[in-house]
């Protein structure tokens, strides 16, 4: 039976609205376990949050129910989807934040959630979190199977994905998302700089030049800016100990380039 | 047995006040579940804690104990006490903070936590989150009995409650409550409308006048600002996929009027 | 066998860092029971992260397994070590963040993380606290020995204590840290008091002399600033319902003396 269960939200952790998410759970059933990805979403960020959960979802034991609750859309006619992907279960809202771990493959099932009887008795128009993803959650850690819960679709909200590419030895992508520390992550992944000399590389972001790809932030001395593998297996620009995205002014969205030195 | 033990302070989480709470409780009673409402309370802001817990309360199990720590006066004469309302259970100090949840009713217990024998050996004078809350409800989630705690009283502190008020077709109230998103909350609840004609009604806050009262924040267009009925079941201003609070100018305390609109 | 597992960091929780170090240990462990101290710990801030674990140590169960991730070196030659004082554990990098808690004594064992086994499969350079801390720490939690995880040591890494010190009358301390009400705490400890006349010191930092040592926050009325003795019974400066550090402008490492007032 899955009794893990994470939460992911743009609630942020100043009002009430995550306790009550996790009364509506527990209420439900008691021996739910839960771990806070994060709440601290951007507000109505649907592609920072699916950043997130995509990183955070393959170190969670399987059968866990990932439940994630970014929803600008709240009251609208968008739907609310519940998914099971091999052993894991998502809920959350039809608007592509569960885009980086729903591809259609033979072992991805979506549900849109039409049975009002795993729903709280009231649903208001505001907070489907508490009234319709929080208690759907709770009855998936009850052993509710997910067929129970609606009908299955197949035409779920997938965010255009931007994907790096790599043409002879030049490879361009973009920031996508930048941590607390100031590190900016990009979505070009270790695999595309295979049987290239890192040592040799450049990459470009705004104005910014940096010489090679490094291995950690300890091969640079502490406020200097560097390019590396990230722990995500991206190529990421850091200042070690340092702020990167505020020394360098970069943004999420921001393009990099990386090619060999001439020289 | 009650095994739930939420947490509503102001302490922040940048130190290790709640931290220890935890680890008060939890070495009292090893099977104790916490679960945090919020530790973002404004530093000393009884009305805004008084606000936060009663929206969470109606939502988590039967034989949930809250513990609440929002205490300016730590250290001075005010009391510490616990309470009984129907099977939920409530440790706080006699400040106000309970005021939204405790009203005279049969079904209302509270108790001056006078019986040191479930406080910590030894009882600072600035901390008793630590040595007196955390204790006190650890105990009670061991089912130590409510009367083994202290002395019954009945004169615990309310705070005046300004209630909206309606005459005839106008509805007078206050901005109770700002959320993360800059919603304004109300004290209008939802019955204030009955009779009226909601998409007729104008709402007055500020020197801002909004038409009809919606539904969801779907209902119109993201940047716009609009009166709903939020999900506490109140009149709420808000701006789609923006903050209210922030463009409107608004603060708690504000008076908000709402009247059928001539025309 | 210990279950509960605590977590200190600077990673903050806009990111998934520390959910991730969660679903590590849960999968490892499904039974652990897991409580944050904070993870807002100044970026790369060892000596904070060593006063707020020391501060939150002692009021754990027994075989409390502390995890602490402030990390400014991983990636480069510094050790990760785990260490056992009487029966609490502690796993971190051997950077000085124990330094409170790790004085050396018969009663202290430490170990230098060697044995890959207990690690994540694929170690990354950059986030050590998923691929080694996380993994260690459950193991510990499932009853594997300190031993069986390295090779034992006795030089780890010691931050200078920076001791207050008290000739005849005069007291000279530093403010250590300050906490999220601007409580400036100080490294003067109670016992450097022992036969002074509190009401008659007087308390010096910055320009600022105040008056009196007293006893709690409710003494002067709000507003007032005043020397009292804290939570952790160490000599603080605060503002009663105020801020003082913001007040009076101050910071960790200021000089704090106390001397006998003449008149």
């Amino acid at each position: 039976m899955p009794r893990l269960i994470t939460l992911t939200t743009d609630f942020g952790t100043r009002d009430a609205f995550v306790g009550i998410m996790k009364g509506v759970i527990l209420r439900l059933n008691p021996d739910a376990i839960l771990v806070d990805i994060t709440h601290d979403i951007a507000p109505q960020n649907i592609e920072q949050a699916a950043y997130v959960l995509a990183s955070a979802v393959p170190y969670f034991p399987s059968r866990t129910i990932h439940l994630v609750v970014v929803d600008p859309g709240v009251g609208s006619t968008r739907r609310a989807i519940a998914a099971q992907v091999g052993d894991t279960f998502f809920v959350a809202p039809d608007n592509g934040v569960l885009s980086s771990v729903l591809r259609p493959s033979s072992s991805v099932t979506v549900v849109h959630l039409t049975n009002r009887a795993y729903f709280l008795p009231r649903v208001s128009t505001t907070f489907h979190g508490r009234d319709i993803f929080a208690p759907v959650a709770a009855h998936l850690s009850l052993g509710i199977p997910l067929a129970a819960l609606g009908t299955p679709i197949d035409d779920w909200v997938q965010l255009p994905q931007t994907r790096a590419t790599r043409q002879g030895d030049i490879i361009t992508g973009r920031v996508v998302y930048i941590d607390r520390f100031g590190n900016a992550l990009t979505n070009i992944g270790e695999e595309l700089l295979h049987g290239l000399e890192r040592a040799r590389l450049v990459v470009r972001v705004g104005a910014q030049t940096l010489r090679g790809i490094h291995t950690t932030y300890a091969d640079v001395s502490p406020g200097e800016v560097l390019a590396l593998v990230s722990s995500t297996f991206h190529v990421e620009i850091a200042v070690r100990e340092g702020n990167a995205a505020q020394t360098l002014g970069i943004r999420v969205g921001d393009e990099v380039r990386i090619e060999s030195a001439i020289c």
